[in-house]
């Protein structure tokens, strides 16, 4: 399992400093050698679209992609009609920021009925799936760890999200890989064989042992029990050689300054990713 | 889907009343009517094993199951041995008990390598197997939900479990399937249908949203999102019709008076198992 050597795939997904603003992670990114950036929504709507998108291009940074889309599941037609009129909206947005992929966080059912959620996910993904296309942007998949079933995603793996993705043309859907939620999978090395020419992402961080919290426990890459370096080899195996972002969701991590947090995570991406 | 119209099948799982000892769970089960029970080890041996095995006959209640056996990986052969000696006393303990069932956690990887950890699993269970045959007790791999991967139980899924007891006699491996670990599982009604004649034990609780807390934020029946009864017409229909644990583990459970978590579990029992 051969190393990477520099920082020419490294993304710094904008989750990971969440105190920076949109101008904020660009000029730290551009600090710290990292050439690409995953840019989320609500951060972007701070800043204001048009003014993200000249910060990003004025640095000539990459945007690996927007975070996010999905939340298909809702009670009544209505809601789900919403549900996708937002979708239009991310793509729009993602499209204006020059990101090819907006990433998929599928939603939870809004009852007991996990089954009837899974194919709201289905349809609202076809509702969108044309628009995104006219728009350049692809869609990205992305199965939640199965402990945000509840609360966050219906689609909780791998073979599930490519079984809707392989409903789609290549050039419209894909899925996008987190280490995170994946890693603890037996079938996880056969599945990203299998989405060879749907990886639109891969996503790392890791899995500390215990636990701190739910939401905001993920670990810096290399202090977790994942496997990093081996899941990166099979999805470059799979014929993936696009952006990696590093995607960590920690308080602790949130409350040091941004810079630090960069340094570090390069650092790390070369250890063990 | 019928509910269930008496409490034949209920048996209270120890780890619901945990500041219970194994006289005041057995007591308790005889006040509340509750034909059967699930014994921890901790708790048999805080009490004694003999003890234990004589207040559980002296009252006819059935042993559902003993809890627990596994944790097979460990980094060194002796590490590894030490583990199965201790998998051969608990199938003397259960047998001992009246238990036909022993219920294996089948323990976290030493390392990064959870491949590895998952041959230990194989093999350890292929090394007591035949031992427990001899005294009449039958090896039940219990899936854990895979937040517990890391720390608890290398096996994850059902499928993954069915995987490895199919490899032993139908009479002497089978699979434990909890609600809690196996509800958000795309594939669950599939694999129960498959694990018709190895199912040996059926667990119930709820998945509260948002979790409360890792270990200790399972729910009550009924108070959360998982669709319990759906669950247990499966496990009917794959052929199994024995006892129906009852597995909380829940601080604030344990901090009510066990009567009064008994008469609450009855009732939820009827109205949603």
């Amino acid at each position: 399992m051969q190393p990477l050597t520099d920082l020419s795939r490294l993304s710094l997904n904008q989750a990971t400093t969440q105190n920076w603003s949109v101008l904020e992670a660009v000029d730290g990114c551009v600090r710290a050698g990292i050439p690409s950036i995953g840019l989320w929504r609500h951060k972007v709507a701070e800043a204001g679209l048009t003014e993200s998108a000249r910060i990003v291009r004025s640095t000539g940074l990459q945007v690996s992609s927007v975070c996010r889309g999905g939340f298909f599941p809702a009670a009544t037609p209505a809601e789900r009609e919403a549900r996708i009129d937002d979708n239009r909206r991310a793509i729009e947005e993602a499209a204006e920021l020059g990101a090819s992929v907006l990433v998929l966080v599928c939603g939870p059912a809004p009852d007991q009925d996990i089954g009837a959620a899974r194919e709201m996910v289905r349809d609202g993904i076809a509702a969108v799936a044309p628009y995104a296309q006219e728009r350049g942007v692809k869609l990205a998949i992305e199965p939640l760890h199965p402990m945000f079933a509840a609360d966050r995603s219906v689609i909780v793996t791998l073979r599930q999200a490519l079984d809707i993705a392989e409903q789609f043309d290549q050039q419209q859907v894909g899925v996008a890989i987190d280490v995170y939620h994946v890693w603890w999978d037996p079938e996880v090395y056969r599945q990203i064989k299998r989405a060879e020419g749907r990886i639109l992402g891969f996503h790392t961080n890791d899995w500390v042992v215990p636990p701190p919290d739910f939401l905001l426990g993920r670990g810096m890459i290399g202090d977790g029990v994942i496997e990093i370096r081996r899941l990166r080899c099979a999805v470059d195996a799979a014929g993936y050689h696009g952006p990696i972002e590093v995607e960590i969701f920690n308080q602790a991590l949130w409350d040091t300054p941004g810079d630090e947090v960069l340094a570090l995570m390069c650092q790390r991406y070369i250890a063990h990713v």
